[in-house]
């Protein structure tokens, strides 16, 4: 039975554990929260208030550490597990992955890291917001570097397809980019389209609707949380706002020199069609033997063509793969 | 018993058709699709596929006319008009106010006209996809000019109240200036945010979720439809984008050089809460003695304040406006 234990109890934290105990997994956790531990307690869950003892249980039992506190909490936590835990096999579910990959290489050096991100979420938090099948059917991204320890990979591959989720596999720089893209980059558009509205006064908010609603939304997300995600990513998010200021800018001189938009609205109606496409299609299957020399190197492709692995059967990863376009 | 004469029923003016037969008015219409008139008649509206000939009746029953067509039909039918109801007054349902308002300025210089554009749709279109409920709660923008003609202006007000909208007094270049703000401007992020995220290749478009399918819904519409309400209020829609980029550029200089996107996020998300609030709020009542001379003014001020008026009373106004923030 492999161990897991999970430092922070939070909505992914807390669903973490819940999901791998559900899956068989010897789960147990850490919350500085009192409030969270006795909440998880009621579940059933195995968590205590002091995270030096649960990493050292976890170095005893040669557990799988999943750290599941914000970025800002990284430093204390990584202090903790040099002290208690530095043999462990480590992963997180930050949602930026390079940054956390350079702190853990500036003090754990040594570590066994595989950095993680499930994505997957909702407007709850905390340990009440989590649930055991948060992770289901959901994309759960793993850095699949070149010099990445291929039995700790695995290893938190099964975890991630215990908690019911698909592994993509991606290095830390493709995966910081794609977020930029898809993720970062809407909050910032949709805190930039509320001001453009809030700017044109009581009449435009007055008659705003659905097309402002839903481009809007998620500005009405706590703006540190928002800004913690939208700033740890900066020199990926950095290239997604030029891209959108050139295209932006690019609308702007077509309409004012042409009248027409149509470049703009086809492309993006086009682009919303491809993902769309790309989430519905009939897929092709692959296999692949996660031994050979060059295994890393294959699964990022797999990944950058939208593959997920959805088995692992010993050392062989089987998953699908969309159609070509 | 006041006659009212749509021409075109797809979504809007289908809808308006139901509407006002339903609240008692003689309501008739005309479609150029024989397909449309079959589907009015066996629902027991009065449609026929005779434009000239609708126009005739209207013009013998001195019904108000509703202009339905999309902007790129209107010149055809100010020609109509102007052959065969020239004194009838008029309004319309289109997208945009000031381009309507001058070309029928420039065709029909002595026609009483009051620019009409009801805030409500769905992905819909054509007599099917109307309903007799489209406009219920919703805003129905009714452009009002210091030389309206007050009594055409009250008929068309009475008529967006059958339909159960609240009107919303505004000039024809606030309407625009409020709409490229919260309705064109969306349109273009979307696809921009859509563009972004393709860049992103597979993997990207693989891992998208929430904050992206929110902010690109728009751009699944269809892309002709976009474009021609986007370029009919180009002037107005290049400030808004001309603000946004600002914006936009703005927050890319403060991410780049400070680290912050403080400033962005938290302007972002007050203003979609100043939103939420307008919208929630409870409300203080007015009431405006429309024949009085400054009456025109009056009505604008509490538009732009996000005011509606919801009855008349001989030619009182009466209605509800936000509190003050």
């Amino acid at each position: 039975m492999p161990a897991v234990c999970v430092i922070g109890i939070g909505l992914i934290g807390g669903s973490v554990l819940r999901a791998a105990a559900a899956a068989g997994w010897q789960a147990f956790g850490a919350t500085t929260s009192p409030t969270d531990a006795e909440l998880a307690r009621a579940d059933g869950a195995d968590v205590c208030t002091d995270v030096d003892t649960a990493l050292r249980r976890a170095a005893a039992e040669d557990a799988l550490v999943v750290i599941a506190v914000p970025l800002t909490a990284l430093d204390t936590v990584l202090r903790q597990i040099a002290r208690y835990a530095p043999d462990c096999g480590l992963t997180d579910v930050i949602s930026v992955k390079e940054p956390v990959a350079a702190r853990i290489a500036e003090r754990l050096p040594d570590a066994r890291y595989v950095g993680g991100h499930p994505m997957a979420g909702s407007a709850t938090s905390g340990w009440a917001g989590g649930s055991v099948d948060l992770f289901r059917g959901a994309p759960w991204v793993l850095t699949t570097e070149d010099d990445t320890d291929r039995a700790h990979w695995l290893r938190t591959a099964r975890l991630a397809l215990a908690c019911g989720a698909a592994v993509v596999p991606a290095s830390a720089r493709e995966h910081d980019a794609a977020a930029a893209r898809i993720s970062h980059l809407p909050h910032v558009l949709a805190a930039v389209l509320a001001s453009v509205a809030q700017e044109g006064g009581s009449l435009a908010l007055s008659l705003a609707a659905g097309s402002f609603t839903d481009g809007t939304r998620v500005a009405a997300t706590r703006p540190e949380l928002v800004q913690a995600m939208c700033e740890g990513n900066r020199d990926a998010l950095l290239a997604a706002m030029d891209d959108a200021l050139g295209r932006l800018g690019v609308a702007r001189g077509a309409l004012a020199t042409t009248g027409s938009l149509a470049a703009t609205i086809n492309h993006g109606h086009q682009s919303r069609l491809q993902w769309a496409q790309q989430q519905a299609q009939a897929t092709g299957e692959f296999t692949v033997p996660f031994l050979e020399a060059d295994a890393p190197e294959r699964l990022r492709t797999i990944g950058a063509a939208g593959g997920r692995i959805h088995r692992i059967s010993g050392d062989v990863l089987d998953g699908v793969l969309p159609l070509p376009q």
